[in-house]
């Protein structure tokens, strides 16, 4: 869902935004250069250029020192122009069922901070965008200008279809991109929360640097995303990663999506925890549950172990099918450590195709919390028109871990 | 795997490249165009648009005709130039079990034929190429010619990973790709044959103008390949689309991947037939199997409704993961039709996500045996860095439905 931005895919647009591309990047690397430099860098023909440099002047995306400030050669002082360090900053939201995260980048696309805060799970999309804007003032307050703001990726929870498909609207999120379009005076993307922290984890996080990622959440509800050669993989009609409603139990309980046995109603925090009840234990969330599990409860071990593998089941159907190169566990869950992702490795390597064993790695997710509003910001530096011309090198973005959870 | 192609990724190659397409999409369009024509419509500079051309006319994409010919001026002759019609030409070859398939394209991406004939399982890849040469020659004798050959797309059983990659080799095909490139005098392209027939089916056959299409062959292996985005997906590995070898009997039958219970253990021509023999049946093939069917024999109906629901089952899987927009099922055991894909369509609309049910449609593959030939054309088109540069347009290209199958 896209709210506020244009869509161009014409051969000549993309002709011209090779061109806005060369320019940009002739200017990232060499900071400041004159419209005769970057004439003979580009080798654009004079009427080109100056169109080229007449649009990304007209964005903000670069500025022009006023003659004088720039190197002056014989006779009349020569204008030069610069990437505008104002323009380019993208911001991150992820509206949870109970909570609101924050991040922000600046303008050569480093992640300058995140914040979160929690709410009571009825608060109004009017009070949750007072609260994200709140949060995101306390980032940028100083540094940022709201102004500059190129765009933003928002996370929400529950499936988003295409733009302006009816999904969205089923989950109550109806006039969300309109709102804070209006409050930021950006233009916003929207998808699920849960696909963005995938896309996040390929990025900044456990998988950085990897194109084909299968990233599984294990919270609440069971969800996840799939990267698919370094894009976000969404599906004719934005109902992918659904790993959660993977049947694993043709008898099983009915669960919320409307099926029967579906791996959420079998691995989600909700339904590990009644198993636990139903054995015998006592937990009321993951915290007393690995509290358990550290004081040497078999119990829970078992309760783990059996969830874990019918999770590595449905994670061997689908690397049979996508092949991913890697996997990353996140979620509340993921919290138990090898107890749980013991089971679920070696129900993978029992059930996929016995070639593909050696070449899949399961990794815990790093990101944390604030994955799907990272998530945000990579939906944007892929999908922005306006920062997508801004060339960005991957091991720099890497560098940049922020909140990770401790190691395995 | 890529044999003789040069591999480009710069921001500098890209731009060139778009250069290069615009040169080419005007002279498309126009037919002859002079360079100072060319010079005005494209907006290059003199110095870029000279060097493009000069790349153009080295590669033979584009033809000079000699002062003279062209439309003559005041003063001296204008050369004028237009994309050369012996260029451009693909050749898709699927070497299967038993049979080489061939097909060949235009200059307008254009399939103008295809070609089969069976032969032993055991001849070599010397014979086998040597069978295909002379399929080849006996589709483009006269019009075609080999030497302007730009790409060929191959087809061969079994996984095809990465350039290089060890598991082409394991399957036999060592030096193949080579072989092919010093007959064909043309670089040459590998995949999976089976992926390449989805593409095909995404290109010219039942998904065509499809996107995101998941195509499931049930044939004596099971197999298929994900279309995603409109590009055949291959994995991190190129271990996709294996769904023959996901798991759907926790105590079933040794498969040949080593794994156990996988689908292609009850929903190969194989697996069919032996469970109609175990329950009393007789029938050496899938014709006698379709004739049993269409005698009225409710054996052969049991047996392919317990198929189909484990088949719709896998598809619902892959479906609530992968999110295509359209399943295409082809392979020999998909001529029992209904019988066959109404108990498919049942399992998957019990298990996929409830959300997704409406959304789905299951449709006959068109292409028929030849689907991997054409799928290395289409391999082709989308990864040689010669033919892409032609502008293709999907409409010509779905006119031409070689060698259907009936409708179901």
């Amino acid at each position: 869902m896209l709210c506020g931005m244009e869509s161009h895919d014409g051969p000549l647009t993309r002709l011209r935004r090779g061109h806005e591309e060369l320019v940009l990047d002739l200017l990232r690397k060499h900071g400041r250069l004159s419209r005769g430099e970057l004439g003979k860098l580009s080798a654009l023909s004079r009427t080109t250029l100056y169109d080229i440099i007449g649009g990304l002047l007209a964005t903000g995306a670069v500025v022009a020192s006023a003659p004088g400030q720039g190197p002056r050669k014989r006779g009349r002082p020569v204008e030069t122009l610069t990437l505008n360090p104002e323009a380019g900053q993208a911001i991150g939201i992820d509206f949870a069922r109970r909570a609101v995260h924050v991040a922000a980048a600046n303008v050569a696309h480093e992640i300058v901070g995140s914040a979160s805060e929690s709410h009571a799970g009825d608060l109004s999309w009017v009070d949750r965008t007072d609260l994200a804007q709140r949060l995101v003032r306390s980032l940028t307050g100083g540094t940022l200008e709201f102004g500059a703001l190129s765009a933003i990726g928002v996370g929400v929870v529950g499936p988003v279809a295409d733009p302006g498909g009816e999904s969205a609207h089923a989950r109550g999120v109806d006039g969300l991109p309109e709102l804070l379009h209006k409050r930021f005076g950006a233009p916003v993307l929207v998808d699920n929360n849960t696909r963005l922290a995938a896309l996040a984890e390929s990025v900044w996080g456990a998988a950085a640097g990897d194109e084909d990622v299968l990233y599984l959440r294990l919270s609440h509800g069971v969800g996840g995303g799939l990267v698919v050669g370094g894009s976000l993989h969404r599906g004719a009609h934005g109902l992918s990663g659904e790993f959660g409603h993977v049947t694993v139990e043709g008898a099983g309980a009915r669960c919320e999506c409307g099926g029967v046995g579906c791996l959420e109603t079998v691995a989600s925090v909700g339904a590990v925890l009644d198993s636990y009840r139903a054995a015998g234990g006592r937990a009321e969330d993951v915290s007393a549950l690995v509290a358990a599990l550290d004081s040497g409860d078999g119990t829970v071990r078992d309760v783990l172990r059996a969830a874990g593998s019918q999770v590595g089941r449905v994670l061997a159907a689908v690397c049979n099918a996508v092949g991913p190169g890697v996997i990353v566990i996140g979620g509340e869950l993921a919290a138990a450590g090898a107890a749980l992702t013991g089971p679920v490795e070696e129900a993978l390597s029992a059930h996929v195709l016995p070639l593909s064993r050696h070449r899949l790695e399961v990794r815990r997710a790093t990101l944390g919390e604030v994955g799907g509003a990272l998530g945000g910001i990579g939906l944007v530096l892929r999908e922005s028109s306006l920062l997508s011309r801004y060339p960005t090198r991957r091991s720099e973005a890497q560098g940049e871990r922020p909140d990770p959870e401790e190691d395995l």
